[in-house]
């Protein structure tokens, strides 16, 4: 059983914990908050009763706990990582796991030396749908097109639109809709297809805040071509498409598949839901722990050669669109 | 009445006799074909009975007709279309219209200099459905992003697979996904959003024949953004989609669109399916003659600036892309 504190209160956290626990092979043991009173809350309302810390560090240097799942902003993600990994705790963090290539080299870098698990949550990649979706790739024969789309429009955006300040949309977090959501249907594209040749983005840039409330990535690969689509200001109602010469794989939702359709090129059509856990950030903790079991530091499914390149490319798309964070000049 | 004549005896020729016919304003007086027994013979076929020429200039010359209607391949467009403009007759030619932009703007300006119509037939412009589009749009706010989806697998590129000379796939005929289906996608983007600050593009170049299977093209606007999206060697069971602030717009099939959903943010969804006659080119028909009623040059449903702008577009891409037509030479 992996014993683990969590850094961040929000829903992300909650789901997170409920995963772990139906996993049954992680169990919560700590959780840091600058708040006390917002932590005992949290813990409260999902009946919970650990030990709260209000230092990162005490927390990090806790016998408590084996490991630390991190659900803070995405500019605190690896500064924090950081943290655990220097006091031997193995490290899960949300996507995006760092600002930028440079950050997440420098985390995985010290996860290798220190012996740890460094594991960006990339949800998807461990999900039955998604490993469903691996095997029936070859039935759409060669595959011409990947149009991968996760644009959904942020409840925040509307606070953000108020004049309120909303962490999600500021660039001093490394936010915005790439860095938030664009990651997704891009992890999806580099797990399937490799590293492109070429890339090329575009985005709306918001006034206020200074990130990207929407943008377009062109991934340009030898024989086929891949699109990314995400936005956080407006809502797409279409699922996401791999296109191949003999048929097209629908995916309902790429941050968290579970249903797939299959169409041939002959019309005929199958639906594929694999029994999915409700509590989905399962099989995330379930790798996770996996991983630890072998004592290596990167899980096979979210690893580290992937995590680069999905960083180089949104460091390249950030670069053409214009968007530099406040960490990108440390 | 216009008494137009047709060039090319392919499907979409029959498909634009029936819509004329049910448009009960152009009525076929005419045809021209190189062979003259694949033209009797597609008469027969529609139990038409009107004179066949087997050459472009006496039909471009006779008196039996006022227009004509062109469907041969894209390079052909042009340099036919000069003929019946030189000879008294108006014009309504299929689109891509031209090769390229430079002898887009010849064939206009010779219109314009004879005081006739030349109409580049962007069916869907003219179908009830995208009239009510264009009505129903500011029920989604400030528009964000457009996805603009046409990938349909050519039942020809399983010919040009097998190794048979198919003219919708070689650089010779100014062919390709771009220029024969992503025009369409393409043409709403710019008649509702304007000229983009900035294109990219990308695409799968067929090794035989030379000319894109497949592409994509990121168009940046001030505050939103724009995706084309079309392949003749893959399919797509997606539909099109307008994202706005407020909510969104499915567009069925971009290039004859009969039925449009619109999805507000609420959840609350509308589905919008205009009468439409299934001899659908008889709206273009309709805009065709109602233009020469009128005594313009251009229909200002399917006008000089956009059709310029669209095929400026389309040069850029290529360009972007390396795909060069030996008509862009001349």
């Amino acid at each position: 059983m992996i014993r683990f504190g969590t850094v961040g209160t929000g829903f992300i956290t909650e789901a997170f914990i409920k995963g772990a626990h139906k996993s049954g092979v992680m169990e919560l043991t700590a959780l840091y908050s600058r708040d006390e009173e917002k932590a005992q809350k949290f813990l409260h309302s999902m009946d919970l009763n650990v030990p709260v810390f209000t230092s990162l560090e005490e927390m990090a240097s806790s016998p408590l706990i084996d490991a630390a799942y991190i659900a803070s902003p995405n500019a605190m993600h690896s500064p924090q990582a950081k943290v655990f990994l220097t006091h031997g705790k193995h490290v899960l963090v949300e996507k995006a796991a760092a600002s930028n290539k440079k950050e997440l080299q420098e985390v995985l870098d010290l996860a290798e030396k220190n012996h740890l698990v460094f594991m960006e949550a990339m949800k998807s990649l461990t999900m039955p749908a998604y490993v469903l979706l691996k095997k029936l790739l070859p039935e759409i024969g060669q595959v011409r097109k990947y149009i991968g789309n996760y644009c959904q429009y942020s409840s925040r955006y509307d606070r953000h639109k108020a004049g309120e300040f909303v962490n999600t949309f500021q660039k001093e977090f490394s936010n915005g809709s790439l860095l938030d959501i664009g990651i997704y249907p891009l992890y999806i594209a580099v797990d399937l297809f490799g590293r492109p040749e070429k890339i090329s983005a575009q985005a709306t840039i918001l006034p206020e805040g200074g990130v990207d409330g929407s943008g377009s990535i062109l991934l340009s690969y030898k024989d086929m071509e891949a699109v990314i689509l995400h936005s956080k200001i407006s809502h797409s109602y279409l699922p996401s498409e791999i296109q191949g010469e003999k048929g097209s794989i629908l995916i309902d939702r790429i941050g968290s598949p579970t249903e797939l359709t299959l169409i041939r090129r002959s019309g005929e059509k199958e639906v594929f839901r694999p029994e999915t856990y409700e509590e989905d950030m399962a099989y995330e903790a379930l790798e996770f722990s996996e991983t630890i079991r072998r004592g290596a530091s990167f899980s096979p499914v979210s690893n580290k050669a992937l995590a680069l390149t999905v960083h180089e490319i949104m460091d390249e798309a950030r670069s053409q669109i214009g968007l530099v964070y406040p960490r990108d000049l440390d």
